[in-house]
């Protein structure tokens, strides 16, 4: 399958994540995009949908059933909300097609916790136990034999990646964590709500769903399995006026008297085999980021706690880019195919 | 009626020129603001509406009628759409209230022009030819007797006020005008729409509606006064990455000879008793009129053209400052009550 | 001293502090400007200066001694750098000026920490302990009798404000709190630097600073008195893509097992007299604070801890609205008078 | 030379234009980049001057001389500023150096008008004459011989690339055009300076130079070669709160009576062999060009004139990515190697 092009559909691609897939996409030597789907039944053109991308890629986007996709592409990706995704992702499974899933629906391996944050039953529940959790700098191993990865939320990518390191190793304790994570307003979607207008984001400020937020539960079942212990996330998310972005600022309890150079150096061990974690002595910027697939990460030892800093661009890392990677574990291609900033 | 303060009502008051207007209400000594209105049944209080707000206006966006409103207040300001303004305005009228109307409803004397370039049929139309046209700089001798006053667009104000004094004096040509216009995004409403989402509207710059916006006749209808002539303009509207401001850039041909220093002297004498009207040697910046009624003004020859300049806060001498303004006058007040910025 | 308008200058008038102090004097009924100062020879007028200001305050801005200052004026605010303010603080007092201070030089108690945060020796030392830190919503008792005030930074009026009634009623630990505060980047001041440059600010979010910024101590200090205890910080300042507002979001741990309800009603009552700060039950944005001299606070329980959110606008409640409540203060006048927000 | 990879050096590395450039060669599959200068003694690290790059480009920016230059590259492209381009283009050609000159020294053919216009003589006058002037759209016939390529300027080629089509055809008059054009802030470089502080920039919309910009010589002079005849051009620029991207929004006498289909056509057969215009019948906006090498057009017929409207990324199709479309024309490769968004 690395040798040739594999088909691939995007299932929901009217939004700023799958805008950002089709990007990356088009550039991949490996990838040939075959079909979009959308619920409007009006067949829009691509490239009336998504202006960038005029000229450079002639489809339109349908209203595809999965039997139909699955008959297409050898790779789906679903931008679909949550909710939508686990309705097509058995019969696209059962018809043969591999899934990348960028919705929250495969992500949380007990139905229960996905009914009390979600409000919602699960419609195919017996799948989440086993349902690979697509962050390839913890799961590279598994996820190459994996018919249905399930992308990480773009906090969590950045909470995961920051705490890995030192929960893995002991070196921060498991409970009383604080993760202050500030995201662009691209993560709030492309749906039209007075929250994300222009004129409401713009020089303006705010937390919302304080302890309350749905990658909470996300991120601690991620970090439990790296800590072998339950780990205790207080989550607070902020929006910022600009489009693409997210800083987590994560505050921890040191487990023992190491300083900032040890913990730097733990992170570097930690990733060194990983070619978009970028661990830097400086402060990490979101806009150092921008448009590609890093996650730049540091350290800090002050008034006796521990701080790490973790920057990414939710459309990509947070998105689309660890969307391509599954892509690139599972169609059995280099982790770096496809993006020119990791010499891929 | 100047001595003590004046009853008024906001019809219309969720949106951003609401805002704007209630913000200069609330520290106007002569007016108290008795009612605010919604199409919501769930009357909302404004400080969930606007959070800014909170704590300095303790009323409910209520949905009443006309005779409502009429009865409660002695001025009622119509932030409505276009459409819903004159549904309302002669029910008020005959209620004896006094009415300054932000939408487009009677700006327009022709109710065919109306018709042509709103889509709509004027349900009020033998009141269109005698409305006064609420520009204060222009009008300000007839608007104190008015009962309904017809507030001007955003647009049309930037570019009247530029305009006028040069066409007032024969020095341009009324004919080949054009007005390359660029606006906040706060100019498209508070509506939730996915040309004013953040994503869509950060980093973005474009036109729309080229010569084909509704407010070119309205620009043509009045310059055509000053004038004495028929006046005709190119206009073409954009779109800027920001909340507030409007810069007009109009091009002109002279109709003499006249330099740079000649023409300021123009715009200057025109102005000289407008105490919103800021005639500059150098050039207009919108952040210098932000939040503020005033009309930053300049302008200069070039290339054997006459290039105007006007800056203002869209929501604030576009919109809500400009209708307080013509309130001041029909209440018999000083234009400038209610204005810090002009020492009122 | 309180029925006349009082003579003022501002010292260092060319930034952005200074320039939002002029527009809330301009309008203030007690206040007449005399004096703007900067260290430019060339005398440039105010208006040149700050655009905005054209047609509302005909002054120069010079180069003025320490002694024509305070015989012209009857207050001084000093909108000049730390090491500036103290080197012109003693001849100001001594020639029965008084004075507002905008810089760091006399927040600190002690003159120690003052030279290990500043890298500086204080000139005027003797002075540092009595002077009076013009935080009116907790001195306001001691504020009026005082001719030198110490305003304080606006990072820490926001973490004052919100820590102080915890504090105050032992709901909180005073150790082991962790202030994450986000400032927009008119707080980074006027001059010329690359970290401010708009296409580095712009879609860019970073920390700088962790544990390390000068407004730690300043906190920790205020606070201390307030707990009648040590109060330990961990301070953390992000650099966010607008202009104005701070955002403050404080964790700490909770002394008792008070629920969020009950956290509200300490702070409601702890400023029942506070005009300017506003308890909400949602959550505080920034822009419903700009341009105001609110300071808009919540709190929340959440996952063990106590989190409290605050936002202001670092130009006024962050500096030059708080410096004119210690103005009002000085002067005998209400501590409201010059905001029409609360109704001054 | 078109096999293997070239070897090039970017001379002034540490502005946008030569960040953007090093981003483009970074992925170019003909292109290895081997020196980096600034006029820094300190030898900075490319990764300490452009964060992005970190990870990306192990190389130090040095003070090189000419000779130094062109002993280790084949190609050297100068980022830097008009004055210093002119100061070693002769010894670099001299050493056999291949030159792509992003500054405006060698664009204008005849030094009296570089003189005029820039304020300074011209040090390599007798090269002005002949030297290429880099739009490949237009000269793609003579750029592949070119040892020394002025690279247009950004405003300039959103100018000629709209005008182009329709003066080459005579469908527009050459005299009475008008550009007002409208850039973000990139365009004015990264030195430290007060107008572009994000402060200044953000929510912020102002004309400069009307009618005094040093790219309307530019313009007039490429356009006059296309026309047979002097074109005369009125070019406003503006500056817009926005990081990246241009919008000429330009203003014609129409020289028959051809409609907006007419000349779309004609605008589409212009370049149906530069696969980086892209003629739309809708409007272009600048956000559907960011990051890429597309100039993006459209024409209207309105009001008795020629509307034409250019966008493109100042940084891409404006400096640095036309500058890479010349390294693959001097260079004997396809036009698009290194662009993927046009399949190269």
């Amino acid at each position: 399958m690395s040798n040739d092009r594999t088909t691939v559909a995007v299932h929901g691609a009217t939004g700023y994540a799958a805008r950002e897939l089709l990007t990356i996409l088009l550039r991949h030597p490996g990838a040939e995009i075959v079909a979009l789907t959308t619920r409007r039944d009006d067949a829009p053109h691509v490239a009336d949908v998504h202006p960038a991308l005029r000229g450079r890629l002639d489809l339109r986007c349908e209203n595809l059933s999965p039997a139909e996709l699955a008959e297409r592409a050898e790779v789906v990706f679903l931008c679909t909300p949550h909710g939508a995704s686990m309705a097509v992702v058995p019969e696209l499974l059962a018809a043969g097609a591999k899934v990348i899933d960028l919705s929250a629906d495969y992500r949380l391996n007990d139905p229960a916790v996905y009914a009390e944050w979600y409000k919602l039953e699960h419609t195919d529940a017996a799948r989440l136990p086993d349902t690979v959790y697509g962050l390839p700098e913890l799961f590279r191993d598994v996820i190459p034999a994996a018919s249905l990865v399930a992308n990480p939320g773009c906090y969590t990518s950045a909470s995961i990646l920051a705490l890995a390191p030192l929960l893995a190793g002991g070196w921060i304790e498991p409970s009383g964590i604080i993760v202050d994570a500030k995201s662009g307003a691209s993560g709030a979607g492309r749906n039209p709500k007075l929250g994300t207008l222009f004129s409401e984001v713009n020089e303006s400020l705010a937390a919302y769903a304080v302890g309350d937020h749905r990658h909470q539960p996300e991120i601690e079942q991620a970090l439990a399995g790296v800590a072998g212990a339950a780990v205790d996330v207080l989550f607070t998310p902020h929006l910022v006026p600009m489009d693409r972005g997210i800083l987590a600022t994560i505050y921890a309890t040191p487990a023992n008297l190491a300083g900032t150079e040890r913990l730097l150096d733990v992170m570097r061990a930690f990733y060194a085999d990983s070619p978009f974690v970028r661990v830097l002595d400086g402060l990490p910027g979101t806009k150092a980021t921008t448009g590609t697939n890093f996650c730049d990460l540091t350290v800090r030892t002050a008034k006796g706690r521990v701080v790490v800093l973790a920057a990414l661009d939710n459309l990509v890392k947070g998105a689309a880019g660890v969307a391509v990677q599954n892509f690139n574990l599972i169609t059995g291609r280099p982790e770096t195919t496809g993006f020119p900033e990791a010499g891929g």
